[in-house]
């Protein structure tokens, strides 16, 4: 789809000039200097030659097949210059001019225009606002980003793709600077069209990318993107994302950067859970990942050996394992004294500490890892080696050391940290071993390198199933419950009683002490009007409650519909779970799970997923939650019945899947959990509006 | 007390060697290098010029005063070296010899002699297995390192106490890197006599040091490292500590590296919190926040203002400040306004997002910069120029804004993000502003010279109080509430009944109703026997609840003295608060605040302070609180009274320090916080044995 903008054979360049240093010169002098072997077509109506090509008055003037069109014109000119390719049949164009939709009303007016020129024509435009762009092994720099001046026809198996243009050059600077080499670059800015999904998905379908680096600030078509992200995974592809705006002043400032519908972070990032994305929170954790992504192995099981020529940094590294998740196992006795007997000062245990006697012989060093690596039984192992790569004399000494352990352990994730020199961390990216300065981050990488590796198979979906549909009109307590139950969710047997005595047969019938709840599908917030007597225990209370009941609900809401009040067993045990769906705008049905009170309230302590949800996922919401433990068996207490939760889960995600076009949200609150066996006491459906239905 | 070591002028080098890559001989050859000027003294007895200095068969034969010995000979000769020195009037001597305490129980006697004759002579010993001491300023390298191997006689302002040479040498190595500069770097290995907190201790008192940075893994004498924190901020200076053995690997990894007592993580965090260290968590932490407060300003305020001039940088610097607390504080309409009649693509709130614009003309960014520090009422500014800095036609004119904008602001805290280069990065250094090439750590930097300058002054401590004696033997609850109530803490009315008559006669006296638990110093957890009977109503009650709670805990506990029961008021509401102190082994009495049930036993959300305790510090503890919001004044919630909590922690803490000798624990569960007032209704003093008092 997107080819004649990744992998265009011909490109009108726009807007070129005999200048230059002008915007619209800088690709075609960046492509001249990579060598794109493609056809390059000047335009600009008042030169001969650029740069020593030909120069075209107008694109249709070209008078050949043109793939891609470069837009580096001002603003005012960029309607007609787009209706000029459209019209010569250019199958996409990059708009670079800014001014639009991030500016002012006007640009957004103008750039509602070049979505309309874009469906109309079916021409894909990239841009407005973006930085264009690059394809490296073909050398085809769709871009003026100084990043790009230097671009040699050098393709590595990195993607990057980019909302923001500075944020894209800048990752890309960088990444050039640790050696790393890319595939694709591609920066969308306003998104007029092509959006950043298409991006991915493009990059997420293409052999010659292996790990996509995604920097977001919001997205405009969630349906799209997690398709993309399913794809990679899929293909075996390695996702690291930023996504900014985590924050109140981030998310403010993000809706003034760019015009993107920002969605809720929350909900990205329970994406993000779900779809194996690692999510990274600084731009150098983004290219860590990156780095360990491109060059390392991945790891065999969540086990860490560590090796180090500093008791401290041993310490330091054994910390943050611990806090990544990552177990830091002690060697066996056994071979704990092997290690004593080669290195007789070293701390055997795990961090191996190696100590500063491997300066003297190297072959100590060797000897201890290679002990680590048959021994240790490690997923992965990180080696610490200080300052001594620095050193002209030791560091080939230790490039042929993990030379020939990579020999002898092909496809052990091997991870290297300490002081470096570009060409000791090539010579050990080449054995696929990558290595990062600073320790804390050389362990990230292995624990970001583990969570890939956890993850690289599809857990099994929910399944989309098709229900019931809901009753007409706003939908009460009863029916709710109903809808629910209909969806396989373990409800409470509620009766409606219209009037005291049939509500005094139904308390017959359950048994006593019943709860009673009045019914209205206008009274949302039942407890806050008093409308719930929790406990009656006989019959004349069940009658004199229902009086009270209706009294109140007239008092505290004299135009709400009464339908009666509900009656239900009352549930003296049980866990208090809160189990919800919500509508995103962004992404669509969205399941939450919480513990009651202060879990939710308090801590804002809940999991998200996107609906649907399968039973594997449903666990896993579970386990993040930071009250977690509360559900398991503890000093006098039965485990509850977590299976039961997360099935729970699995119902509700396709229930709201299923009635994803009427209802806004669901609330189950309690959803009572018990050591056997759970049940949903209380629901609220709150329907669409017509209009939202629409 | 520590100046032979730190600043000796005359010293002898045992062990020296006349082949130069000897342990021994780097020193000499290092301080060559550097140009110390003080005597130096090589002992070897078999060698007689080393380097072209005279050598001497012992340090007796020099028979000129010696200040410090550096020993660098086998293991086997240190003791007689020691003694050598020690019968020479040595004053310091430094131990580079490793094999000690760290290896096995041959090695830890061996110390243990060390230290006996350190203290039976009074020569200070610095070590073994240490890495020794460099004095900048005077060119004094008393270290093999080959970090120090270039030294100058180059003085800087920060001083680096390292527990771990690796770990010393390493971040001295990446500091200067990084352009920094020491005073003094002191590595103390296994501590057999000098340790770490004397070591703070001469820093914070020396005139040459405003910035300390702290490598620790534990410590030996609690106090007096609390002592030494206390003196470097009265001296006005900035500790920045990394405390590895954060974790349960990670602690033993650092029990199996040196021998040091390593006291529990928890409390050092307390110690840090009390006393204004910054705790980093990784060595690139440590170094920026070495660099932020070798170079920066302090900030006025907590508001950040961000220039960038890539939007999307903007919102993530936006992120990161709002996760370290910093307000991202918009500019008004007004300076909006302004902003962008100078830049009319900016974003002009906060991030002010110049965009590219400023590479055609720097004079713009001066200007949007000039606005925002003139207008924004920021504390402190990040300014990210992205590669620009790397270009060798924009360095300079960037340099040249940064120059003007510091002439019209000299006392703003400024920062610079972005690519850079030393060059670059040294000029701004030189105008008192830090850079950092990334971004985020670029905010954290703000947030920690923000975490300085928010507790440059000393809160007031609490008193130590004097107050009665506890009772002789184990303290029952009725004992341990009338304590706590003499030491100022509100305690619910209890009566001790030793017969049922006697029970009913209190209840009368308490009304009804009342809480009956058994009183017995042998029976800590009453609960668990079923030891406590709720809201008894009537005499009736109260009289069978007597016999049946003693008949229970005749049964549960036979062999328990049994004093009767306890009486106390029924109190129905409150919000559960726990409170404890308790001994700590390194920094002695602690105590501990957390809020009752799920907070303090699934969530560990407590905060924990060294006694004594000030109001404020009180206040800064229930802060610290995750679930401090369950406190504040709620939807059809009052405040709980947190000033009440407050100073009963501040009373306790009191009573922690006035009984620390006596007692080893004492738990306050619940501490019932009402809207005004708040009151004990249970504790539990457990008393030392007469072997912990000892």
């Amino acid at each position: 789809m997107l080819d004649a903008l990744f992998r265009p054979r011909s490109i009108a360049v726009v807007g070129a000039s005999t200048d230059p240093t002008k915007l619209g010169s800088l690709p075609v002098k960046f492509m001249l200097g990579a060598g794109y072997d493609g056809e390059l077509y000047p335009v600009n109506p008042r030169a001969s030659t650029i740069q020593g090509l030909p120069v075209f008055s107008s694109v249709k003037a070209i008078g050949q097949k043109v793939d891609l069109a470069i837009i580096a014109v001002p603003k005012e000119f960029c309607a007609a210059a787009l209706a000029d390719c459209a019209e010569a049949g250019v199958a996409a164009a990059i708009m670079f001019t800014s001014g639009f939709a991030e500016v002012d009303t006007a640009g957004a007016m103008a750039q509602l225009e070049i979505a309309a020129l874009a469906r109309r024509t079916r021409m894909r435009v990239l841009g407005p606002n973006c930085l264009g762009v690059v394809n490296f092994a073909e050398g085809m720099v769709a871009s003026f980003h100084p990043a790009f001046a230097l671009t040699e026809k050098r393709a590595g198996r990195i993607g990057l793709a980019s909302q923001s243009g500075a944020f894209g050059g800048l990752s890309y600077s960088l990444a050039r600077e640790r050696g790393l080499s890319f595939s694709y670059c591609v920066t969308t800015g306003n998104e007029a069209d092509v959006d950043i999904a298409e991006c991915v998905s493009f990059l997420a379908d293409d052999a010659s990318t292996d790990v996509i680096l995604l920097y977001l600030e919001g997205c405009r078509n969630g349906p799209a993107l997690v398709e993309a992200l399913k794809t990679a995974r899929r293909n075996g592809k390695r996702v690291v994302a930023i996504k900014v705006g985590r924050t109140a002043s981030g998310a403010a400032a993000a809706a003034s950067h760019t015009a993107t519908l920002a969605g809720s972070d929350a909900v990205f990032d329970a994406v993000f859970r779900q779809y194996s994305v690692y999510r990274a929170q600084t731009i150098e954790e983004f290219l860590d990942v990156g780095v360990a992504c491109a060059l390392g192995k991945p790891p065999l099981n969540s086990s860490l050996g560590l090796v180090t020529v500093s008791g401290g940094v041993g310490v330091l590294m054994a910390d943050a394992a611990t806090d990544l998740g990552l177990e830091v196992t002690p060697l066996s006795e056994a071979t704990q004294a092997r290690v004593r007997e080669i290195l007789p000062y070293a701390g055997p245990r795990n961090p191996i500490d190696v100590t500063g006697q491997v300066v003297a012989d190297p072959k100590l060093f060797e000897r201890g890892l290679e002990l680590a690596l048959a021994e240790g039984g490690f997923g992965a192992l990180v080696a610490f080696t200080g300052a001594l790569p620095r050193n002209p004399e030791h560091a080939p000494m230790l490039t042929g050391v993990y030379a020939s352990l990579r020999e002898r352990h092909p496809q052990v994730c091997l991870i290297s940290a300490g002081l470096s020199t570009p060409q000791f961390r090539d010579e050990l990216g080449a054995l696929g071993i990558p290595s990062f300065e600073d320790p804390t981050r050389a362990v990230r990488a292995a624990a970001a390198l583990h969570f890939f590796a956890r993850r690289v198979c599809e857990p099994a979906v929910g399944e989309k199933r098709s229900l019931p549909s809901l009753p007409g009109g706003p939908i009460g307590e009863a029916e709710a419950l109903r809808a629910l139950g209909a969806a396989g969710i373990p409800v409470v047997e509620a009766h409606l009683a219209t009037d005291a005595k049939s509500a005094v047969e139904a308390a017959r019938t359950i048994g006593f002490p019943v709860v009673l709840k009045i019914a209205s599908p206008d009274i949302l917030h039942k407890s806050d009007m008093g409308g719930v007597l929790l406990g009656l225990a006989s019959e004349a209370e069940v009658e004199s409650g229902f009086g009270e009941l209706l009294a109140r609900a007239r008092r505290a809401h004299p135009e709400a519909r009464i339908q009666g009040c509900l009656l239900a067993p009352r549930i003296e045990s049980g866990m208090e779970v809160v189990l919800g769906t919500n509508f995103d705008p962004v992404f669509g049905p969205v399941v939450m799970v919480g513990l009651g009170g202060i879990f939710v309230e308090i801590l804002h302590d809940i999991a998200l997923r996107l609906a649907p949800v399968g039973i594997e996922e449903a666990h896993a919401m579970l386990r993040e939650l930071q009250g977690f433990t509360l559900l398991e068996a503890a000093r006098g207490r039965p485990a509850a019945d977590i299976d039961a939760v997360a099935r729970a889960i699995v119902d509700l995600s396709s229930f709201a899947l299923a009635h994803a076009h009427e209802i806004v949200s669901c609330d189950i609150n309690p959803f009572l959990v018990l050591s056997k066996g759970a049940v949903a006491v209380d629901a609220v459906i709150v329907r669409k509006s017509g209009k939202e239905q629409a």
